[in-house]
């Protein structure tokens, strides 16, 4: 094997709790190059898109990186693979943090997690012993609650992964907390609600092994100049966190208010900007493993009725979803909302969707007070927020509704309540409007787990970032037409490939470019990858993901955006009366995909990709 | 009581066999004028879009216009409003031919049915006398054998309306066939399957009173005039019919071949034209009573497979749907189809439609021969063409399945099925492709039936039609963004007034103005009606069939196209690479409608028309 990996897979079959190591051989990691790409495969060869999301066939899967745990900067990250309970199809769910680093660090590339336990179960991973232990004591837990109960036992250099009761009791908008009060969440597609059917309730990990690298000198040379290149090119995100830039994102249309219908709200975001953030309740920022920036925010609120809210404050997305998406500029009150959100193991973009949605059925009067429990849903309420952020955690009231996700409660109650329900493939949409850059409509249509900017990240290359070494040498008109189909494609095949270094995006604004990823990658396996073999085994995995979906039942017609989106021009803002050109450019996608009018990858693309 | 109307309306009580006649008074004729607002007004004010479709309390309205039965030209047709067991929402189906003229000369203006019959009966309409009569000998007979027999007992000079087997069996495509065999059909939304859920097997009705008229010399100098024009702008569609043109509209890319994917078959589509039909099976044409074109065509076959079939031959929409969009290129074989449609009693458009679904169901593999009895439902199979019409008229076999419109079909196929399925609000496509006129997609999304071509035929309108009076002086550019949300407004009002006066909308193509329209208007009731006045009834009865609908569930979200149509560019024809820009153009219409951003009209919109 070559180095910066262990080839090293712990496999937990939760029906009979034998906990087992395999490995894959060198051709599955050159291949899928670890994380996001090396769990699909795994994912793949299991059988898993044709797993009930919730059942005990779904693989659970945690995957590292080849850079993490190495000296390589912003690479302490870990991929979750798995059906989607919310959407039905392929899910997956990215974290930063400690965990992925002390995993890689305690001897294992990944855990594979199948079968379901009768009794509820912690994994302890302690290097060479892996075992599965009763955690009856555990369950019912908050995610705070369990990492500072795990840690008081085991030691304080354990860092765990866990969900809490919103993941229990199956939510379907349930996450994976890491890093306890120093949340870090794989969020998205329900990933918690899946791991709650296993009965796991924490993983919980120590690990100090050194991870090999090929060539570590010259690898400590170049992360270290790097580095020092990303941390100066990133201070305005560790000083005020992801949310520093909410007014120039604002001023460009790209933030989401009322539910996706204004397109500007100065004083309300204002009021919830990092910049305001920093005068008002941080008390500090955090860092995960091996960042050179430190947009992790810590906060406390000591006085008022959120009093006693401290650990992670909210980052851009959650700010947006939670605040500027249901009008609330409270920004303790956000504060609040985020806490809950970690303290019950909740995606906190598709909570705040769920509740904006359920605010606009409240104006609307397809929900009253008798179907609120007397709670008044107006815009801008921050106590029915908080309320409704705990309904959904702990599946209760109209909490129950909401937690099914805004796809499913929207056909539930039908009618109108269809035109609010603001998803793609059932995915809630994360805090980036299409309407304001061209290029993401596309790429939220085409993202494999649905509605996802992390799976493109288009915004950036039509705003910031050029990436010449993927045909992108200049920033793109973000209101062009011109390549779009090239662009979103070749961004996402890019953005598997950072998902399977586990390398944060926010590198990206740093200024890295593919050429330093595969140069690290190369020092630290020993290969002589190219960036064509590189970007290749970024196409290979976008196409086996949708090869995924396809089983699933995916095609042209799930590749589209919610009517809102399409068809709604806003009246204010940087993006007025602009609309996601998504139908002109679909075709261009499919062709440089080399798929068919289906959205289907024809067999010699498969061929091409070794994927037949 | 003004002149043009007898306000005399059969009112058809079911359950009970009681026929009264009951009048409405002349605000209620004035503010709806007739045929299609009128049956919208009567049918608004018994509720029927709460109404289950095959139930007894879905109104079946017949309805004449005030041009009806007057020396007018181009007249003598009439509508049928019910609530759609197709669509679920407001529906509606105009024909011409006798059957209306007549039922104007017996002194009715229309006829209301409600209620549901224990056993078969038929109406029997001779001028003053009108009563239910047993119609147990009749069921199960086709259209035709029912005209022959009903007109061989009660006499020549009677004209009927009747449904077949299909409309019997409750078959979602039924349509009632006027006239027999010199078919002239309300085809769509599945009236015959109303028809048949109430037992009500056909109308007959004899009458030749003459309907009175206020300026009658002058009305008589006036059309005179117009249809000596009339005549003379229409001559190629009297040579051969409505698909004398099918080569040419084929050349700016508005045939829709292969369901939907092809731009261009010119052999194929050379053998199905107007022109070859004069060459080969054409036995003469016909004529709707005061027509001055005569577009109708009659046929005969002699010998081979398909000898026997003698009467109305395939007009322009059914040869598109029946031949080009399944890629049958034997005309014999569509005109057999054609034919069999009449006598089942079905809708052309919806039938030929859902076999063209069926093959591509059937190249993908989703269909196979275990599925449809052994059929091989190639594209461009003649036999399978015609046997599938029959098993769709006989609700058995495949037949049951695609009898319930594309639609229904793909959601229980579901997967790529959906992608087959063109239709809008469940209406499948009339046989113009949106993508040859950039109007038409925004008419087919918004047309109150669902998806139609003669709601908004703004296709003339970007070929060759101008209307000074609503705003457009200019033929209008297909391809162009400018004013299309008006245009299309203002075209589906006009739409509804000639659907209410009962005007043949091939008028247009022979220079008619809505001068003319309301100088006829004025002629026959003695009213005194602006040009404004006449519009805003279009406007208001428009606004009303979208309460309807609104009531119904519709919203923005259905005003949409299916995914092939919104954005799968064809290859080649005059329309290659053109998208409708349904989504650029919605808010627009919107706000020309005066309707909210979830498409329901305005409280200011619906006191303006008088609507509140």
């Amino acid at each position: 094997m070559p180095n910066g990996f262990w080839d090293r897979i712990l496999w937990v079959d939760l029906n009979t709790g034998v906990v087992e190591v395999r490995s894959l051989g060198e051709k599955a990691w050159r291949s899928y190059i670890g994380g996001s790409g090396l769990a699909t495969r795994i994912f793949a060869d299991l059988g898993g898109e044709a797993s009930d999301p919730l059942g005990p066939d779904n693989p659970l899967i945690f995957m590292t990186g080849p850079l993490t745990g190495t000296q390589t900067p912003m690479a302490g990250r870990h991929q979750v693979v798995t059906k989607s309970p919310l959407t039905g199809i392929f899910g997956e769910a990215d974290a930063g943090g400690a965990f992925g680093h002390t995993l890689k660090r305690a001897g294992y590339d990944g855990i594979v997690f199948l079968g379901q336990s009768a009794e509820p179960v912690y994994l302890l991973i302690n290097e060479e012993r892996a075992e599965l232990r009763p955690a009856e004591d555990l369950w019912g837990l908050d995610v705070y609650e369990t990492d500072e109960r795990l840690r008081a036992s085991l030691g304080s250099a354990y860092v765990t992964a866990a969900i809490g009761p919103a993941g229990e009791k199956l939510v379907r908008l349930a996450g994976i907390i890491c890093d306890g009060r120093h949340a870090r969440a794989n969020a998205r597609c329900g990933v918690g609600a899946v791991m709650g059917s296993k009965k796991l309730k924490a993983i919980a990990v120590n690990g100090n092994k050194r991870c090999p690298v090929a060539r570590e000198d010259e690898l400590r040379e170049s992360v270290a100049k790097g580095a020092r290149y990303l941390a100066a090119n990133t201070k305005m995100m560790r000083a005020y966190g992801t949310a520093g830039g909410l007014q120039a994102m604002e001023a460009l249309g790209d933030v989401p208010i009322q539910n996706w219908r204004m397109g500007l709200w100065n004083e309300g975001t204002a009021k919830l900007s990092g910049q305001r953030m920093a005068e008002t309740i941080l008390t500090g920022r955090y860092y995960c493993r091996g960042c050179v920036i430190g947009c992790g925010r810590e906060v406390e609120i000591k006085e008022g009725k959120y009093a006693g809210v401290k650990g992670a404050g909210p980052e851009y997305e959650s700010i947006a979803t939670l605040g500027t998406l249901c009008l609330v500029d409270d920004l303790e009150a956000v504060a609040a909302a985020n806490e809950f959100c970690n303290r019950y193991g909740l995606d906190t973009i598709s909570t705040g969707s769920a509740i904006a949605f359920a605010m606009e059925l409240y104006e609307h009067g397809l929900l009253t007070t008798q179907d609120t429990g007397g709670l008044e849903l107006n815009w801008g309420n921050a106590d029915a927020l908080v309320e409704l952020v705990r309904q959904i955690g702990e599946k209760r009231g109209l909490g129950e509704l909401l937690g099914r996700g805004v796809r499913a409660a929207a056909e539930e109650i039908g009618g109108l309540a269809l035109e609010f329900a603001v998803h793609t493939k059932g995915l809630e949409f994360p805090a980036h409007d299409p309407r304001a850059y061209n290029s993401v409509g596309l790429g939220y249509a085409t993202s494999n787990r649905g509605a996802c900017h992390l799976q493109g990240f288009t915004h950036q290359f039509e705003k910031a970032v050029t990436m010449p070494e993927i045909g992108f040498p200049e920033i793109q008109d973000r209101f062009g037409l011109e390549r779009k189909g090239e662009l979103v494609a070749r961004a996402q095949d890019l953005m598997c490939l950072m998902d399977s270094l586990k390398l944060c995006k926010f590198s990206l604004g740093g200024g890295l470019k593919v050429t330093h990823m595969v140069e690290w990658l190369n020092l630290v396996t020993g290969w002589s990858m190219s960036i064509e073999e590189f970007l290749l085994a970024g196409e290979r995995i976008f196409n086996l993901k949708r090869v995924l979906n396809v089983k699933c039942g995916v095609s042209r017609k799930d590749d589209t955006l919610p009517p809102r989106i399409l068809t709604l021009k806003r009246a204010e803002g940087g993006a007025a009366t602009n609309l996601p050109p998504l139908n002109q450019l679909l075709s261009e996608y499919y062709a440089v995909r080399g798929w068919d009018e289906f959205g289907r990858p024809q067999s010699e693309t498969l061929q091409r990709l070794g994927l037949a």
